[in-house]
């Protein structure tokens, strides 16, 4: 099985035809069960992550694996403990956040390389593990992220504490269970996108996080754009490919 | 057709017998298409109120002329141009406040009977209507209603320049659509009762209503007790009886 | 580490300064998962009670005792057996009511403060669990709670025979899961206040307590508010708050 | 075009055979945009009725005309003002009952066959047409309706007073809407299948007629069974039919 | 602790005044946990059944028990196998159906008290325990109740071979998960009362028994009525009431 | 403007380049507001269809005319009556069907080019209009559709008399509200694929025909599949590509 | 017990007359708790299909080798580890294809009867499950399919890739979770019929599937049409019906 | 009635002192109906907002000119043509842009103050009105809108053919209805964050916008995020918001 690296060197040295390469990137983003996005970076600037869940840990070894051979980073989210730790053990290198539920590997030491940074503000210590999922994505994406947690509405005063440091960030990412009033809030305080997390944390008549969306989606402050319940790493995604493109890469 | 005081009397000087009694107050209260319930007041503290959505005009006015005869206020809601034109017109006496939708008669000048007052909080202008309803119904029961307009979490420095005079009330009515944020914040920031009322206010997933409902019964601050969307009378008559009890009546 | 109340001691004797005072107060409330609230009780009138639901024993545990460092009193709702268990073992005098699911400790024995009661009205035996989170977040606050189960309304004559245990109420509590029908009869015969819990008994229909939540939303009798589903926690707080205002505290 | 009646006595006599039976009375029955279920009655006691609502003032006409000339009665429900004008004009003899929005035609004069009669109880003033709807339905089931209007769970001493021309009923059907309480009110009261039918009455939380629904779907009391919202000629069929039944007919 | 009957003998016996008599009812009917409603049968022709689900095993064999003392039949529903082990230990003669989940206990044989059956029609295999839960109430109210089960409309045929049986019951009980269209296909057929029970029998957009749900309460056949998803105990005991009246009792 | 057959004959005789023929037909395709899909027949094997709500009467006048120089057949559906008046004032020799709410436009007369029919069922009269929206799509895809109305399984032999011609048909569209029933029990009695378009005919819990859709996707007989409510044109574009399918085009 | 083909065999042959054939063949279909179809393959051209979800493995392996005995092919869905387990070691011969949760015995090898195939064409690795429970039932029904995997849209050259495989089918099953977006996509494409499966893979407000169910019936492509969330098996059903006609059989 | 800015000098040259200040800033802000945010440009970046719907013409008209007083830009969005006119008659160089349903009134000509441009992409010619909303958003916030209108999926060659235009912008706003499927097939080709809206358009199961946003939220490709149903304004707000941040400002 050839490498994409070394596939695209063969175009260029003429070594291989065109149709040549491409039939081998074909069966190089072929597995039996999935079909490999290998060019998503050229695309959308970010290699493809894998969602992890319903899948098998043979498949999720699998797809890391033969992603692990041609990206520089491989994330996956949403892996539980059991499927962790099969691809840990089948793959040294590859790290588990156990907290963010995610796998991940990177070729380079994982360092910010731009400046600014992704602010995380979370409403509750129950909303941990979304926070988190956000924090690591950014990480993965090359950015800081600093997570400010336990702020939520009903101690306000707890949110003006750490105002500054909110409003000093590129882009800021605000997740909420329960009722989820802290983006509107955050979002009527600070000059820069939030993108805001529902989350599935509370009960009854939160609907698993039903509440908390509806909230967000219909804040009254702008500048707030939201993604799924739960959903850290697409607000992670999202925030880093915001703040990316502020660094003027 | 007797009156219930006037057959109260009688029973007290033995005029007429029980069964006698009970038979004249059965006839008071019972018209074609409604039944009365005249000894509410004993009941519950306040008289009937008439929900006059789905009534015709002319059934409006009859309930309404029967309660004039027997109670010290009468208070009507949901009532539309038409309605109130009707009744005005065959009840001298009877006034209609345009703005909350309501109509209501009073034995006596309607000025505040207790210490202290209600403070009805609103997020913005369009939840106005709402906003007088529940201040005229608080009026009408005897309370002190003043309203605090357009507040809402967006400019959230707005809520804190009136914040004394939120905390310095007895009750707290909480008016909010959208998201309904203020609830939440209002409620982290008082230690007085806070009644909760979603409006309809906002448009796609606010779903008439819903995500502020939603917001306001998943309140991560504690004090908050909710009552139906747009149901500023709801909300008001909670807040007189409360306010009622702590005056010691 | 500080204790907040020796903090304000040195504030008043003016051992430090202000600016002091205040870092130090900064560094009491934060713990790495957690922004603790520790004037809520000045601001509110009751102190912050913890959500345990969604947090490790670990996370709980810290946070228990760091409030039981600053509060009289400190309380902790949703909690799970093996919570509780790891909560009692590190902390010696915190006891678990494990009908209600919660954990609270006391600086001082736990007896009414004021005069009057909170009725808690529950309508079936399987409320009972709810019930019992509201009747001991009333004696928390310092109020007395009198349970009184199984009057539900499918048998009308059990309820009149308490009739006068709950009028005699300063707020009543009103539990109900299935249709919940027991709040709306309950508000039509007493002058106080109702705050109405929907549970989530029952199946079906029922929609894990939607059933009971429109219903007590809807009541057509008046002076009833509504918590969250299953939220006796929220109920008795609300009470406890009401009964404190028309004690004159 | 032949008729039905005639049909049937020529092949009694002879005169057709089993095969020009059938063919004509299966020209009897097709419209081009209806299919007459002329034997209905046959089948389920009751001959075939209208649905109005979505079909033009003709259509209804000419179904109406069509099942005049087959039947003894003909019923049509949810009519509006400006279909029943068209129909009463072309077809002489046909009732409008506007209160009800339902046509009716008669062959005989419309007088109870049967002992015992059908409780039509509606919670509101508001519930008005639905109660008549069922009222009306039930007539023409050829059984005495009674309608108790007006006397919904927040006043229950007026349900009380008219208890015993409830439980003296054959069938009860009890109509509400906002929580609709009622129905497990009036089920824990008496010892006769009660039909409950919810009412869209109401605004906010009530979705049009959800709310009722659930509440009466989770009937804590039994001996309920519920038809659509607003579905009062359902709930009178219903009813007619278990007094038929009970009647021994 | 006294029993009912001889309570009420006493009374007749003039050996203790009323006051007395309801004092000591009162105390029979009363345990830490629940408000037993002896005199249910007196006002709805059943005795109180339980509701097991929510209840611990000690609850429920404390109430069964104390049932058993003043009622000649006692039945729970919801009852769980570990439930059933405790109740059938502690009390001997009390059977467990656990093919219905149900418990009873009857001080005579169960057979029918009157001409006639209830027919308890099903859709599918699947249904079965929603089937036998209406045919067990349905004995336990004195009525033959005669399954005829998957007899679902994808094999029309199948119901055609049963009508006669169905056609010949009383009542009907239909019972259907996934569409649910087997109420409206009987019901179009039959001139008996149909009482439909949603099941919660399929998957995905089946929404746990909404669409059957829906279906049967938008039924275009008429003489339908409702009950709860997989309420087959509230169904059996609606016919079982209907089918008494029928014979006259 | 150029023509797109004119355009490509031009690229057959070598007259344009194919880099100035893709210019051309940009440009043939793009007005301010649409962006016109020309080459759809050539993917999809039918031209495109103009959705007409939300559009002003000039914009789909334009539409529709553009689309006419360069399809042999359009058609547009949702036209509100003043919709039609506009365009075939306009547009000479566009016909409106006002009972289907579409507009069509052929160039050649519109009869059956192959052989065998589509049934079009539909369970009642009111479904009347989206039967014609069904059967003129089927039409204008040049196959011959049957209308078989208003058999709905209230009245099932209505159904068995109409069978045969409901299995002689290539392709069945099956058309209900309310309960939706029909579609499960014509599936169980054919061979033949069926697609269901529930209706939001009915009301109460209808909720605007989720009851008819849920029913038709859960069915319970195989061989159904689902289009969106009130989507008579979606149901006859499938047919209509099944049966071309059928006729081996 | 007799057997189908012996008992037509007899009818043929005059030795039991027609009375006592259907009775043999009736008692032939009665089981205790199931009623088999045993005719369904003359009416709908498929045998039955077991619905394995919610019966015991007694019931089921009872049902199957009933069906056996008069059916060529017998297919079970929605099929436990543990009811495959049962039937594979009672009944030898039968087919566990884990990956789709089925069971299936053939009295002949499968292979395909017809020519062309079923594109089965699936969006994520997660949709596995229910692709294969599509391609099985295609198989089973004569059909060959070939499954075409994790070809979603966020990658949208993938499904280009292999767009002229699936363009080559008779008929295009299309299968995806989350937002489902690869039906509309595909259906934009090709000139055959789409049958879309939403799947319940995601979370949060994916709602189960919901969201890919609704993005499939709103599709702005057509020629689509659309199944139960992950009901892979009725997807299969309609195409193998589907691909039987274009065949001509 | 002084003027922010001229309020400001008068603290800047020590005229009047901080209270002094304060308390005109704040009856600045305050009408009866509405509490102005005057400083949200310093706060967020860009001055408040007016939300029309609901607000009586004069109401709307007094906040408009007395924003005019003090923002160099006043935005109304949700205005009707009744309310425009008013507000155009009474205050001169306000301008309606009638396909946005919105007012502006700008001090300098609305020209781009910053590079690259924002694109709006639209999915169908009926989501225009949205569209527009969005770029008149964008463009009274400093920033170039292009709008790619009609390029939705099921001709998805004509979003190709914009994709060079769709890629160079610096933020994507993605507007579609009905199922919504634009959104994630364009973030599956770009490298840009993209916004996007869910539309009303289309009917039935569309549930007035829900199945575009349910879509919307469950995207499988990565980089987007939602704002409410038709809110074109709020994803022109977020997008001006990123853009601005991108230039460095």
């Amino acid at each position: 099985m050839a490498d994409v690296k070394e596939v695209l060197r063969m175009v260029q040295e003429g070594t291989i035809s065109m149709e040549e390469a491409e039939e081998l990137l074909q069966s190089v983003s072929r597995l039996e069960y999935a079909t490999l996005d290998l060019d998503r970076r050229l695309r959308t600037g970010f290699p493809e992550v894998v969602y992890a869940a319903g899948k098998t840990a043979e498949q999720l070894t699998g797809i890391f694996s033969r992603l692990m051979a041609h990206q520089d980073i491989v994330l996956a989210t949403r892996v539980s403990a059991e499927q962790a730790q099969h691809v840990t053990k089948t793959l040294p290198g590859v790290s588990y956040v156990a907290d963010a539920n995610l796998l991940y590997w990177s070729a380079r030491p994982l360092v910010p390389v731009r400046d600014g940074y992704v602010a995380v503000v979370a409403a509750g210590t129950s909303d941990w593990a979304v926070a988190q999922e956000a924090a690591w994505t950014v990480r993965c994406f090359g950015s800081e992220a600093r997570v400010i947690a336990d702020v939520g509405v009903a101690g306000i005063h707890r949110l003006f504490h750490r105002l500054e440091e909110i409003r000093g960030a590129a882009v800021i990412i605000c997740i909420a269970g329960m009722e989820g009033a802290l983006a509107s809030v955050v979002a009527g305080l600070v000059d820069k996108p939030v993108i805001a997390v529902p989350t599935s944390v509370g009960y009854g008549a939160n609907f698993g996080g039903v509440s908390a969306l509806l909230t967000m989606l219909n804040s009254c402050a702008n500048g707030v754009a939201v993604v799924n319940i739960d959903n850290g790493f697409g607000a992670g995604y999202m925030a880093g490919m915001i703040h990316r493109q502020i660094a003027g890469e």
